[in-house]
């Protein structure tokens, strides 16, 4: 359990690219219990409980917006997640191996493999812990809910919950220009979306307290309608009935940028107030 | 401080794309630098450049020592690095490949790969950027003069110093039992050991200040004296001569603890004052 063995996990990936059935099968179980089953990649039983990062929130909060990985090698690392784009163009969630845009104009945009972002984390989503939601819960009441599911305050969740929305708030940020302004500047001029009874998907994490400065501790969620025509960072809800599905991760991969716009930028020590403001 | 040499970085990116044809021999070359010879187990080119880290300093602050990974499983995730043992028995240091425990007692041991551990952080160590030093400087001189020598502020460093020293303070932690105290209260007992005139090497890292809490920003610091006689954490020290070796890592791999002494244990939100006071 505890080994990385990276010859392994190369030679499989090697496999997988090749499109060796046999180790596809393998893994599919696991990796494929979305509804798409269109992801080609599948997370190989070392990625399975790991969540893959590229750079850190504190970069972010201070305006580090050049995109450097690509949705492509994001899809390598997991089927499920969120982040941002290049220049800070909107919000991004992926959802069974595929990639979403929500633009600050509220339009909800598939990417090509090539577009870029600055911030992402994603996993190969398998169901660890499940329950159903048969009363209506504003934001808070299901915060807890799931807090009661969790084994422990001192690991990683990705957090799914597919069901009916009585009512969903989330925002979009706009493309930014250089010199990027910090993510807490941006974030006054977003744009905000309500919608009433909509149907859709959370997609998001629960991480602990020690992660503060490289993500976000607690709860950091995106939605997307089940149309995939809307969705965002989720500012607030009410669920009337749903499925909450959790990932237990127990490692984590941090990629840090090499581009000159992350490593020249002065990443602040205490950013616990800008993030506050920023995320919710 | 925040000094950004980008010639270094674009040199080196440079070489690795023209030296692109003996990737290869290169990382061959550099993992197995070390005189030992003894570790089986080279790096692979994605671990050369990753830090891989076991459980998150905010636990060890609060008395996580129950020891879960095998020294064995660490060797095969780097050859240089840091941290403690099964019970907080004493001061962990890998060198070459070797993992050495120095004691409560003073004394030093060379551990089984089947000993545990409750945090530590290796690394393939690999050469970046190198330099000499010609006049004596104490810690706060070294300390400043290494950091100018890091091409960024917001990337990971393995920090390894071969050379002479006048001076040389460490310090050693004994085995706890439970209840297990908290790390700044069992270093209120520490064993703080003083050399004159030591000849030895300096192993650990610089880290930037959003790993607060995963482990420590700033040094973290370990010393082993050239006989493997004596040794421990680094409490102070003043260099006359020597060899300052940098390893730049882009990457970062955490795996959380399985045990329950991990998963129960309530990790405070803040600890910072702790973290100053048990790690200088």
């Amino acid at each position: 359990m505890k080994k990385i063995n990276f010859y392994i996990l190369l030679f499989v990936a090697l496999l997988s690219v090749l499109g060796a059935g046999c180790i596809n099968e393998q893994t599919e179980d696991v990796a494929s219990n979305g509804e798409s089953g269109e992801n080609e990649v599948t997370g190989t039983e070392t990625q399975i409980d790991t969540i893959y990062q590229f750079s850190v929130i504190d970069a972010l909060l201070e305006g580090v917006y050049d995109g450097e990985i690509t949705c492509g090698e994001l899809k390598e690392n997991g089927d499920f997640g969120l982040g941002t784009f290049d220049n800070l163009d909107g919000e991004m969630l992926e959802l069974d191996g595929v990639i979403y845009q929500v633009k600050a104009d509220g339009n909800v945009y598939e990417v090509q493999d090539t577009e870029t972002s600055p911030f992402a984390a994603v996993t190969f989503f398998e169901t660890d812990i499940q329950d159903s939601i048969k009363t209506e819960m504003n934001s808070q009441e299901l915060a807890a809910f799931i807090e009661d599911m969790l084994p422990s305050q001192n690991l990683m969740y990705a957090v799914k919950v597919t069901g009916n929305f009585s009512y969903m708030k989330t925002r979009s940020v706009a493309a930014q220009e250089k010199p990027y302004p910090r993510l807490v500047d941006v974030t006054k001029d977003q744009s905000v979306f309500e919608f009433n009874d909509t149907e859709g998907t959370i997609v998001g994490y629960w991480m602990p307290e020690f992660v503060n400065g490289i993500n976000v501790p607690g709860y950091h969620l995106h939605f997307i309608t089940t149309d995939r025509t809307a969705g965002g960072h989720i500012l607030d809800y009410t669920i009337s009935s749903g499925t909450i599905e959790i990932d237990s991760c127990d490692s984590f991969y941090l990629e840090l940028p090499e581009n000159e716009n992350y490593q020249s930028t002065g990443l602040s020590a205490d950013n616990e107030a800008d993030l506050e403001e920023a995320e919710n």
